[in-house]
């Protein structure tokens, strides 16, 4: 084998690392590892997944037993599979990701093998998007909208109880009921959602308060959906606002204003806009529209106090990102959200999120479920 | 505050590290700080995650917002959290977990702190489960129990067609149809399971396939099940296997031998007992019955080829196991796998796998449902 100098590794589980996933196609629950060297890719796994990691890689890649790279390691690095593999290849520095466990770093030091994080992202490139990851996200946003449909039908099938809360099927509609059986519609499909908001009331102007209790008539149910393949390791990300019967007219007031902006992002969106730009347009619209964004008198943060929103991919918070400091330019391929809130504690939230994908020439919107928020 | 020199950190998300759950008692799907510091402990998470935190974190434990850290400190640490809490605190060393990540060891270095790896297991009584920690372990048995239940009921309520393959209220039954099944009812419960093993025929011969295709009469399903509470991050583990009918005669040998070794183990199980000895018991005992280990023609590994059992806590698999260098002595409050199994890629495999609690006098089984292999 020829001796090569630098090569660049990734340590870690699928779990811990959209990277790996990223670099070597293989979505495997145990640890294993990624390394490029000399022009060459491998992934290195035990002798269990092997077979499976035969199947699943991206093309061009060498899959190697990793018990195979220690016997063949000298005396002093046969127990640290890291520093087998540099000594075996002749890589005598490495470029890892930020979160690359200090432990290898210490012991990759140790046999002699220096270590360097890669400037900025392991792989720039995931923010545009392959066409096979666009299909696995097209995908995903398809079976996150099913549940939307899902949610919206609970309501729609529900009736108002004397007290004003909603029944379904003759038991009092709760936010878990819902979150419960749309998780299980999912496992279905071969998707995993953990802790889908669904949130009533009061609860939906907190954007981390997943919600329980029961679902209020005329009082705003925010529904955010994020599940992940179980195949591949995409997610899906949508959200859309409900109200049984009529909304008050304040609360119909934000609806329109968040609809508004929702959409109006949406039609200026194409490859060459800066991403601050629309972050921007969606605080002054909806301050111009005479929402006030700060903290209540309860001290509660009040208006709209978050992103305008984020890429989506093998993570489902990635980059770029619509916020006010990113002045990078949409490009073909990007997959990113579109979704403007508006929060006040005493009504509730609204919020509306579109995945959407930037072409040549504007976007494709993977979400095409009407937005209206009142449910008869 | 006065000033401290050393403290122990974990700097990761829930998925990421089960050291920062255990430590902080706070399941977050976001990165967030554990901090030991002069005897005091501290979460610090971002202004969304402060009321959850405080409602969640173990008693005694400081919950603090980062941004009020991040303004505190001086100006040439104000963008690194890890390093405002060294400066704010008054920490230059702190000990971190092995997989802690290389970033904030670099960040922490330049700013004048040092970092060094907790030597062994960062919270070496993670073995030791506390009373809280045993029952959200039986309630999570608990429930992976009913799905194992779940699928002898799918497999006893099929009938066999005349190929030989079961169908279940007229159409084929599947392993996929099975996991997905049983990976919706636990979302119900508010737990989730991904990749539930629930493979049949030479499938079952292969500890890490996950199983796909019709059942067949007469072929073994092995079924391993472990769901994670979405509520507390405990995980459950049980394995049963089942045969539709009769058993061929060298399954059901293969078949008794487990069994056997699966009950005689835990019938020696209390503290003291060294978790080596377990490991050469099973071992020893399948080999004296005359079930050949190693590999077989095709190149298949056969016969028993796999740990006894492992720890569970708020890892699937944790310490100690049932290894066979594994010379630590079972101690109270161990709760662990018992699961011997074995393999001929011509037959299939059998594994049967309980989880027990080490008690003072013996062993305490979480699972009581029946071991038997056929079903009518």
């Amino acid at each position: 084998m020829e001796k090569n100098t630098t090569g660049r590794l990734i340590a870690a589980t699928a779990t811990e690392s959209a990277d790996i996933v990223y670099g070597s196609g293989f979505f495997a629950p145990d640890e294993y590892i990624y390394a490029e060297i000399g022009g060459e890719k491998y992934v290195f796994v035990s002798v269990l997944e092997l077979a499976r990691a035969r199947q699943e890689v991206r093309p061009g890649i060498n899959v190697v037993d990793s018990a195979e790279v220690l016997r063949k390691a000298p005396t002093d690095c046969k127990r640290c599979l890291v520093a087998a593999i540099s000594r075996v290849y002749g890589v005598t520095h490495w470029q890892v990701p930020e979160r690359f466990p200090l432990i290898y770093a210490k012991k990759l030091h140790a046999a002699g093998v220096s270590v360097e994080i890669s400037d900025g992202s392991f792989f720039p490139e995931r923010a545009i998007k392959r066409p096979d990851e666009i299909e696995k996200l097209r995908a995903a946003e398809a079976v996150t909208q099913e549940a939307q449909l899902q949610v919206r039908d609970f309501i729609a099938e529900s009736t108002v109880n004397s007290q004003g809360f909603l029944e379904w099927h003759g038991k009092v509609l709760t936010c878990e009921f819902i979150r419960s059986e749309v998780e299980a519609e999912f496992k279905r499909k071969s998707y995993s959602s953990v802790g889908a908001i669904i949130a009533c009331g009061p609860d939906s102007a907190l954007p981390h308060c997943i919600g329980s209790g029961p679902v209020k008539a005329g009082a705003p149910l925010v529904s955010d959906i994020f599940p992940r393949s179980d195949v591949n390791g995409y997610w899906g990300d949508m959200t859309r606002t409900f109200v049984k019967g009529k909304a008050s007219k304040r609360l119909f007031e934000m609806y329109k204003a968040v609809r508004y902006v929702n959409e109006a992002v949406e039609a200026q969106l194409k490859p060459g806009i800066p991403c601050s730009l629309m972050q921007d347009f969606c605080i002054k619209t909806l301050a111009e529209a005479g929402f006030k964004t700060g903290v209540d008198d309860e001290g509660y943060p009040c208006g709209y106090f978050h992103g305008l929103g984020h890429s989506v991919g093998l993570e489902i918070h990635e980059q770029p990102r619509f916020s006010a400091r990113n002045f990078e330019l949409l490009q073909p391929g990007n997959v990113i959200t579109v979704e403007p809130g508006l929060y006040y504690h005493d009504i509730g939230g609204v919020r509306i999120e579109d995945l959407v994908l930037i072409t040549e020439t504007g976007m494709e919107n993977f979400c095409n479920m009407p937005k209206d928020i009142e449910v008869p």
